[in-house]
């Protein structure tokens, strides 16, 4: 099942997505809910995606396809690397990517990301699937040159804007082999398949619960395939994973 | 004035809090509220002081006391280090620290904490003072084994628990020169003072805006002073700033 969010007129509400057509759902997707009858053309003017959770945090992986690790000159660390991306970070499907003002070289980082649907701490990871509502397209934005120049990533992976999502929550999927994509203006730039994750999804859910509660609607990215590179104002960034769909986002200059 | 958030028979509430006694406020403090005129003893056994502040980002600064750099071989870096402490670390004043199982090592770390009192984005400096609510104590716990170990300090700064806040937020206070204090188990561990820090709360927060949006109720850490040690389970550590009051918590292993 596809879960989007979205606003109608002013109000945000949580809907079905089934082809062309998004059904209203009566609640929210972290508990049981109706579906409305109440459908409308996902083209819809008056119908805006928005990123299709509020996470409380973000919780993300470094270095976790090798050949993006080599390509910055980096190695495969031994024990995960783990950052975090703010709430204040989160931008929609169709939102702007605001370029920041300390940085003139922000990338690209097309990632699977994993919404999670329970509260949860020190899952096994034979459970780790049961703490997972399901997928949507990240962009890890990163200001590569503040990354280079500060030892602990929060400005750089932290900005407004740096972590757009959607274009919504695929509820029934296999993340073991899943192919990413970035392309820029149409033209691709990354292209890995979630098969080269250094750790697949069950063993980060283990690894970071091992430290953390993770809440309802909290995301964890699961690291970004080789390719990365910079993006200016006005390029059109879109990820696509299989299975999921297409995160098209604009950049855009501070206002 | 001092603010504190505390819970009464399992209901929460906000409290102004002026010698032994704690007036229960209308509303929240990030807004104009009025006293109710219900007064309750502070010592009283239905009173629970809580985390003054339920964050939604704690964004903290490492190495800002050039002593504390130095103890533990580190320089004072050109530009500040910043990383974030996420909602889940948050613990009240009386509130266990829980050793986390992945540590052998964890430390306490006494830090002026500075409450958000309103959005902001890109503050100039002389505007800083205008979006601080006030102050309280913090201990900005730390599994240093994991931060040698991981590059990022996600897991290392961000375990359950990892962040004690409290007692109360006072909201009349300058905090260029105050005395941050640390005893373990009555012992005194760390003393400096604020003046000592290489860049002052000011400076931190343009630093901090000029990449992300501050929401009401967000905490920013200040750094800590010299003198970083081990905690043990069993432990009392307490933070104390001049000012301010005290913040006490003790360790405990894992139930």
């Amino acid at each position: 099942m596809r879960i989007a969010r979205f606003s109608l007129d002013g109000n945000v509400a949580f809907g079905v997505v089934e082809g062309d057509e998004l059904e209203i759902i009566k609640g929210h997707p972290f508990a049981d809910f109706e579906r409305s009858g109440h459908k409308l053309p996902l083209g819809a003017e008056q119908v805006r995606l928005l990123s299709p959770v509020l996470p409380n945090k973000v919780v993300a992986i470094g270095r976790n396809y090798a050949e993006h690790a080599r390509e910055l000159g980096n190695t495969v660390p031994d024990v995960p690397v783990v950052f975090f991306k703010p709430s204040t970070s989160v931008a929609g499907p169709g939102d702007p990517v605001v370029y920041p003002g300390f940085s003139s070289e922000v990338h690209h980082e097309a990632e699977l990301a994993v919404v999670i649907g329970r509260m949860c701490k020190d899952v096994p990871r034979e459970r780790a699937r049961d703490v997972i509502l399901g997928y949507t397209c990240a962009n890890d934005v990163t200001a590569r040159d503040a990354q280079r120049a500060e030892s602990q990533w929060a400005r750089a992976k932290g900005f407004d804007t740096s972590c757009p999502l959607g274009p919504w929550i695929e509820t029934e999927l296999d993340p073991a082999d899943l192919a990413v994509q970035c392309t820029v203006n149409g033209e691709q730039r990354q292209l890995g398949r979630t098969s080269e994750m250094v750790r697949p999804v069950e063993d980060l859910i283990v690894h970071i619960t091992e430290a953390m509660t993770l809440l309802p609607g909290d995301v964890v990215l699961t690291g970004t395939p080789a390719g990365v590179g910079p993006l200016h104002p006005g390029d059109e960034v879109a990820v696509t994973i299989e299975g999921i769909g297409t995160l098209t986002n604009k950049v855009v200059n501070r206002g």
